[in-house]
């Protein structure tokens, strides 16, 4: 196990001149313990600065413009974070992607990394320097800039822990850790002490916005322990664990719910071999992400098949089903915009029945009506209406005794 | 003769969208005759926004952090102009120093171009695209981001157009063109369709903020025709040649002043072999540019040795003058903080006697006291004081005929 820390700091972490200074001075504490690499955000207000600019220049700019203007937001904030460590006797030396060929797919805005030259970073460690990287941005094999998408930092920390092998990968972020729920919903929540990655990727997933899911996803991949903790105040934050190591886990660990959700159903769908993907294939070619999908029992070779989709896919959504209703009969498209989805996450799931009966009893005793339902190993997901989410989030965070 | 044509436009050329989308139309327009090139600058005021955001974090930033973060502004006008040529039909791409291989040397902030790979550059003009490319900066053989210090651009559009043997190089920017002299001063003052590049070395060193000294001095060693023109305004600017072909040349092109001019004297200096050298090798040392020196006759084996820097460069001159005080001995130092420099420029200067008698004669008609002289072959410079600069000026333009 080597010394290396990555530390990520986040978009609010460096969003002034006074919180970079506040970032430096974590940093420097933290470099007398372990060898440091620091990955930044833009300072927050920056990306949509820069994204404001673009939309002067017509609704679609090219994406390879787009990634080449969006990239200097994390060029500026590197740079003068190794300034504030400079100014308080840190050696620092800020680096691009391009400078520590960090490679990318070619797919713009959302790239894929593929993987980081180590020897940079290493040499910059071996100097006594912390090497300070941007972060949410790549370069493609022709040296073009990617971005990684939003939250791509995250993913950029966690690509360099694995690189580097690092001991852990610590996300600095506005909120001191993950909570059992949202504590603006429920003010019982509790924050936890660790968490496995597992129960992360569900939370993540649903909408708890601490962490990017698809950092997570490589974090599991290279087994990276991830710590999500305050850059505004100390604390040990949460540990995202690699096994759950917990023998005390309870049933439930958290639950996350996401609004801004719009339901799709076709209705009398012709229950035939490929239907499922005559519908989900043209939606990810349009960059749509899928959520919950239920298909019900068919009657008389007709069924009906539901899905969800972030409310802000609607019009594209719509689009794409209505240009997939010459090829795929179906009777009508109901289309609901006032849902939300609720998740109940716990890998105490796996070895424990009845959790969903605890869950649908607390649910029917406040009156809230489920219109879906999807379950996994580890997390139960239920839609209802969105009026209803914050009375079910708190009837199922006491069901589960999750404030104790 | 290749067909290329490099465009340079600077920062008040690209200060706002409305102004990006105005340029894009010019390169359309143009695009439409020649091959072109492009060369940006930042938009107006954001390098000074890095500036200041860099000055949160002490007086003397790292140098290479410095050039890291301030040259994300070029990235950024870059991106948006290829989205405005996108958005009006014309093919566009954006591309860094890194990317085009604009080596420079390893002196951050002042770094000076070694070469650039004309092949990107090539293959993107062949493909029918027009290459954006960031001006002001480059990289060094390590990958480290330099910038080329203030006014940059100029250089890298006319190391590019030496590199793609252009035809011309054109310099956009808020003015249309080369004056006899400042308009502000003198009403009458008139554009010049040509100038000799000789001449315009002189008029640049002496204020002519126009275009970048470094640039005409590149332009003339590659032999790179470069024209300075409106982005505001449609007309042919003034066309800075590589010989003198006008036969009609009169004596004198134009008149160049400065102001914010200091003044130092060391006053009964030994008059020993090494004595300038001890005076002017520190100033070099500490970057500062030296302008007008004069040494009188020596009596007794002292003399004065004069000499005028810019008046932003008063303390370190003076910290320098007092540590070489100790190894130079001289009795007194004075210090005139009230001069300015006033230029006549012209080739025609050369093979014309009475110049000088013409001026001098013009100047005590208006009673100005000259204080010191300096001349080259197409140049004569005096140092006045600061309030007699309009009436000199005014009194020279007429005296040369210049307003005819």
């Amino acid at each position: 196990m080597s010394n290396i820390v990555v530390q990520k700091f986040g978009g609010t972490s460096v969003g002034s001149e006074e919180r970079i200074a506040a970032v430096a001075k974590i940093i420097k504490k933290a470099s007398e313990k372990d060898s440091l690499v620091v990955v930044v955000s833009a300072m927050s207000g920056e990306t949509n600065r820069l994204i404001n600019l673009a939309n002067s220049f017509g609704e679609n700019p090219s994406k390879r413009e787009f990634d080449a203007l969006i990239s200097t937001g994390e060029k500026v904030s590197a740079a003068l974070l190794a300034m504030a460590l400079h100014q308080i006797g840190v050696e620092a030396k800020s680096y691009t992607a391009s400078q520590i060929s960090m490679r990318t797919t070619d797919s713009y805005s959302k790239a894929k990394i593929l993987d980081v030259d180590g020897k940079k970073i290493e040499e910059t460690l071996d100097a006594g320097i912390v090497p300070i990287i941007t972060g949410f941005q790549g370069i493609t094999d022709s040296g073009d800039v990617t971005t990684l998408g939003r939250g791509g930092s995250d993913t950029t920390a966690v690509a360099i822990a694995a690189q580097m092998k690092a001991k852990r990968c610590d996300i600095f972020t506005d909120v001191d850790g993950i909570y059992t729920t949202d504590p603006r919903i429920v003010p019982e929540a509790k924050k936890l002490d660790s968490i496995t990655m597992e129960e992360m990727l569900e939370m993540s997933g649903q909408g708890a916005k601490v962490i990017q899911i698809r950092a997570v996803e490589f974090a599991n991949k290279y087994k990276v322990p991830v710590r999500v903790l305050s850059s505004f105040e100390s604390g040990n934050g949460t540990l995202i664990t690699l096994e759950d190591n917990n023998m005390e886990n309870g049933l439930v660990s958290g639950i996350a719910f996401q609004k801004n959700q719009i339901k799709f159903t076709l209705h009398g769908v012709s229950d035939t071999p490929g239907m499922a993907y005559g519908i989900l294939g043209p939606l990810s070619d349009a960059n749509i992400e899928v959520d919950v999908i239920v298909q019900n029992v068919s009657v008389n070779g007709k069924t009906d098949f539901t899905f969800t989709v972030s409310k802000e896919d609607e019009a594209i959504a719509t689009d794409v089903i209505n240009t997939v209703k010459e090829s795929l009969e179906f009777d009508d498209l109901l289309i609901d915009s006032n849902i939300a989805k609720v998740s109940l996450v716990g890998v105490g799931m796996r070895t424990h029945a009845g959790i969903a009966s605890t869950a649908f009893k607390a649910l029917s005793e406040k009156g809230v009506n489920i219109q879906m339902i999807s379950t996994s190993e580890i997390k139960i997901t239920i839609v209802i209406n969105e009026n209803n989410v914050d009375n079910a989030v708190k009837a199922l965070h006491t069901a589960f005794k999750l404030e104790e």
